[in-house]
């Protein structure tokens, strides 16, 4: 039986999404051990993003395959109830035996926050990255424009050994500010590793002056990393939707 | 010049609003600490609604006499830079020299959450009551009526040395549900120790049926802390509002 989990966390003290050899403290990880406790089997669970070092999730969306049938509502409460407070699951679904979250994903969502002026937001401080500066967000929407479309984001990648194609389509990148919350939202049909982050860094440098809104189209047309601004902090970025 | 405070906390870490000789781990302190240092001079700071070690609020409302006139922008980012990132000011304001935040307090708006049936929410996990049952609303409603009005809450309050009057009007407690996540609203003109966590604990026991909405009615009558029900964890209580 293939099963769908919609998750959410808090990933501000793991080692990011993916199962790693040299530590447990990854979100995966945690799953899968609580998962293969209640089956009492190996388990291991595919994620649609494979999100950073303290990066969040509103609804990541991964797939398990498992011998036994379980009822929907069970394994959420065993999971739920033995998953540490920060790690959610929030619905399981039953899935089709060929469906599988990463390879079947159409596209994410992503949102990036930014509180600006030293303002701050005691309850979702952890969730956002504080900023003293003020940003130029019209200057920023003029650069995000050069970056929507299908591109060679080989610029905006921190893997610079990659071999893989490095081209990705972005559908719309929307800039919101209320109060002095930036919230910067990434639609596309697929990131690279940090692209978000260094598409962020990128927009913040053009929001501070410190580049044209120009100087993003160079950037892309470079295809290098060095062209590129800064990587945004983790702390700032949120998986908001896996599109099927 | 007397300024008016509007201040956001997570109480999480905190020993409660009000300065204490044992402890400097108070919100009081912490801000009349900052502010002390800015003006070179001792502060005494006065808070609207002395919350309890572990409360929140979404807007607590302070006022302080500062015999310096300070530029209220440049006041707002002192204390928002050195302050620690879960105690924010939102707004400063000057008010009238006679103003007093406590004294001229008309009521106050908090809120109580409770996440029901064992769901996780993993962002605000810090400022709602997990709880693995769930709740008769309906009951807790009906219940809830008996406590709106003026009327002697002695039963209701935590010091029960209390000389002074326990006589509080309560002008609405409302119950909303949504996914799961009850939440209950109290406004009134004022609250006695620890009043609203024993309103919740009590209205709780309605809810998981271990007793009936009219003991409430009862337990009111009774003037005796012994026939009200538990006190609710604090982490679930946030201020919500001063009005004036």
């Amino acid at each position: 039986m293939n099963y769908r989990l919609y998750i959410q966390y808090d990933g501000s003290r793991y080692e990011g999404w993916q199962r790693q050899e040299r530590t447990d403290n990854t979100i995966q990880g945690k799953i899968e051990t609580v998962l293969g406790r209640m089956v009492e089997a190996e388990v291991e669970i595919d994620g649609a993003g494979r999100t950073d070092a303290g990066v969040h999730a509103l609804e990541q969306v991964a797939n398990v395959h498992l011998e036994k049938r379980m009822a929907l509502e069970k394994l959420q409460a065993y999971l739920n109830q033995y998953l540490p407070d920060d790690i959610g699951v929030m619905k399981v679904e039953v899935a089709s035996e060929r469906f599988h979250s990463r390879l079947n994903a159409k596209g994410k969502i992503y949102q990036y926050r930014i509180l600006m002026n030293g303002r701050k937001n005691v309850f979702e401080r952890k969730y956002m990255y504080l900023l003293e500066e003020s940003l130029d967000v019209e200057a920023m929407q003029k650069a995000a424009q050069y970056l929507v479309g299908e591109h060679d984001f080989k610029s905006f990648c921190a893997n610079t050994r990659m071999k893989k194609s490095s081209v990705r389509r972005i559908d719309r990148i929307d800039l919101t500010v209320e109060n002095d919350d930036l919230k910067i939202t990434y639609e596309g049909n697929g990131f690279l590793y940090k692209m978000i982050r260094i598409l962020t860094g990128t927009l913040m440098e053009v929001g501070l002056g410190e580049r044209s809104p120009e100087s993003v189209k160079e950037a892309l047309e470079a295809k290098s990393r060095n062209a590129a601004g800064v990587t945004a902090p983790a702390k700032g970025l949120t998986l908001v939707k896996v599109i099927y």
